[in-house]
C-alpha cells in the first residue's frame, strides 16, 4: 500500500513489481555459477554469460544447451574446451609490474578484453537521441523501477534492447544476443541505463564495441579501463546534456564536419 | 568534458569520479573472493562479507586481519573453523520440495537469514525523514552519482552511514560495523539508496534488521523473502509518499496510535 504525505493515509496499490529468478548454470556436468536475474531470454543470458566469462568466443562453441525454467537449471555441454581454463575464472590476477596490468584484477578479463580500434563516428545528437529511445523503449523500468535496460544501436537506432534487474545481466543477454545471431559490433554503440563500472566497461571490451553510453555515472577504474581499452565513455546523459570521458575523439559536433 | 545541446559546444568539466578497487580476500591462506569496492571501511568490509558469507556470526570469530591497500588483499584467519563449511558458499540450495526453501537458492543463506520476530513501531513520518536524512547526508552520491548508501537509523535519526559503489558491499559494510561495535539492530532499520533485491532482503536478514527503507523499488523474490522472513519493506520513498509492501504491522500512522 501507499502513503501519501498530503492525506496522512495509506491507500490500496497494484504495483508492477520485476521478477527476479535464480538460474543455475552446469556447464560439462558440474556447477558452473548461479545467476539471479529477469526470466526472460535465458539462451542469451547464458551465451553471453559464458562468453564474458571466457568459457566461449563463439556460439558455435556451446554444442547443447537445455534450460529447465522449471527447476531453474540450465545444463550447458562445450564442443570442446573452454577458452579459458576454469580454475582461472574469478582468480585475481597479479601483474609483473605496477604498471596497466594492474587494472585486471581477474585473469579471464585479462585474456579476453580486446582492446578496440574501430573508429565510428557519432554526434552528440544521436547519443541523445539513442538513450532517449532506450527510455521511451523500457517501458518496464518505468512503470517498476527495479530493471536495467542495455541495447546495441547504430546510427539509426537501436537494434535490440534487453532487460534485467542485474546490470550485468542486461548487458550478457545482449552479449548472447550478438553471438546467436553473429551481430558485429565494432561499429556500434552500447546504451545502457545504468552505472558504468569497471565490469561494464570491461563486458563491451569483450563484446568488442567501443562507444558506451550510460544515463549514470562513471567509476576511476572503468574510465582507466576505458582509456587503456580505447572505448568511449559517454555519462550522465540527461536532456540535451551529457559528459564524454574518453576517447572523445568518436563524437564530432555536426556542424564541425566538412 | 561536458556536451550541452543549448549551445551546441562541448565545455571543460571538473568532475567528481567514484573509485572503484579491488580487493582480494585470502581466508586462511586460501583465496576467497576478490570485492570491487570503493576503498573506504575495509575493515568493516571485510567483517560484514564474511558474515553475509556464513564465514562468521561475530567478530571475535576473526582471529587476525591484515589489510594491504597497497596490493588490494586483506588477510583473514578465522580462529576456529567457518559457521558454514566453504564449500557450501555460493553451492545452488535445492529443497526438498518446491515449497518454501525453493526461495533459498544458496545454501549459506539458507544456513545465516534468520526469521526477524522482533516488533518495533514506526510513524510514516520516520521513515520520510530518515530517507531524507540518508539523501542529505550523501554528499558523494550527488556529487558524483557513482554510489550506494546504507545507513543503520533508529526513531531518532541516523547512527551510521556506509557508501561504496557496490550495492552490496555498503551493506556488507554497515554489517561489519554492527559486528565490530557489537551494535544490536533487532529495533533499528536500515536506510538504502538502492533497489530491494533478493540479496539485499537475505543481508537485513542476515543482520537481524527486519526493517528495510529504500528509495527504489523490490523485486517479487525480494518480497516473498521478506514476507517469510519477517521484514518489513519500504520503498519508493520519495518526497512525502512511500509504498510498504511487506509485513506493515510495523508502520502505524500518528493519528492512530492511542
Amino acid at each position: 500500500m501507499r502513503y501519501r504525505g498530503d492525506t496522512g493515509q495509506f491507500e490500496a496499490l497494484d504495483d508492477q513489481i520485476a521478477t527476479e529468478f535464480a538460474l543455475t548454470v552446469k556447464l560439462d556436468g558440474e556447477e558452473f555459477a548461479t545467476i539471479v536475474c529477469s526470466p526472460s531470454h535465458l539462451r542469451e543470458l547464458v551465451y553471453g554469460f559464458l562468453a564474458s566469462e571466457g568459457m566461449i568466443r563463439e556460439a558455435a562453441q556451446v554444442k547443447r544447451l537445455h534450460i529447465d525454467e522449471d527447476s531453474g537449471f540450465a545444463y550447458a555441454e562445450l564442443a570442446g574446451q573452454p577458452s579459458v581454463a576454469r580454475e582461472k575464472v574469478s582468480k585475481r590476477f597479479i601483474g609483473s609490474c605496477c604498471g596497466k596490468s594492474r587494472q585486471f584484477y581477474f585473469h579471464n578479463d585479462m585474456l579476453t578484453a580486446r582492446t578496440i580500434v574501430t573508429r565510428g563516428i557519432w554526434t552528440p545528437e544521436q547519443c541523445i537521441s539513442l538513450m532517449e529511445q532506450l527510455q521511451g523503449r523500457s517501458s518496464d523500468f518505468h512503470s517498476s523501477g527495479g530493471v536495467h535496460n542495455a541495447a546495441l544501436a547504430d546510427g539509426d537506432g537501436l537494434l535490440a534492447v534487453m532487460t534485467d534487474v542485474g546490470r550485468h545481466n542486461a548487458l550478457d543477454k545482449l552479449y548472447g544476443h550478438c553471438l546467436l545471431h553473429r551481430i558485429g559490433t565494432g561499429s556500434k554503440a552500447i546504451v545502457f541505463s545504468g552505472r558504468l563500472s569497471s565490469e561494464v566497461v570491461l563486458k563491451a571490451a569483450k563484446m568488442g564495441c567501443g562507444m558506451l553510453l550510460s544515463k549514470s555515472a562513471p567509476t576511476d577504474l572503468a574510465l582507466r579501463l576505458a582509456h587503456d581499452l580505447g572505448i568511449t565513455c559517454v555519462g550522465f546523459i540527461r536532456g540535451s546534456q551529457f559528459t564524454v570521458y574518453t576517447h572523445a575523439e568518436r563524437i564530432v559536433i555536426n556542424h564541425s564536419l566538412p
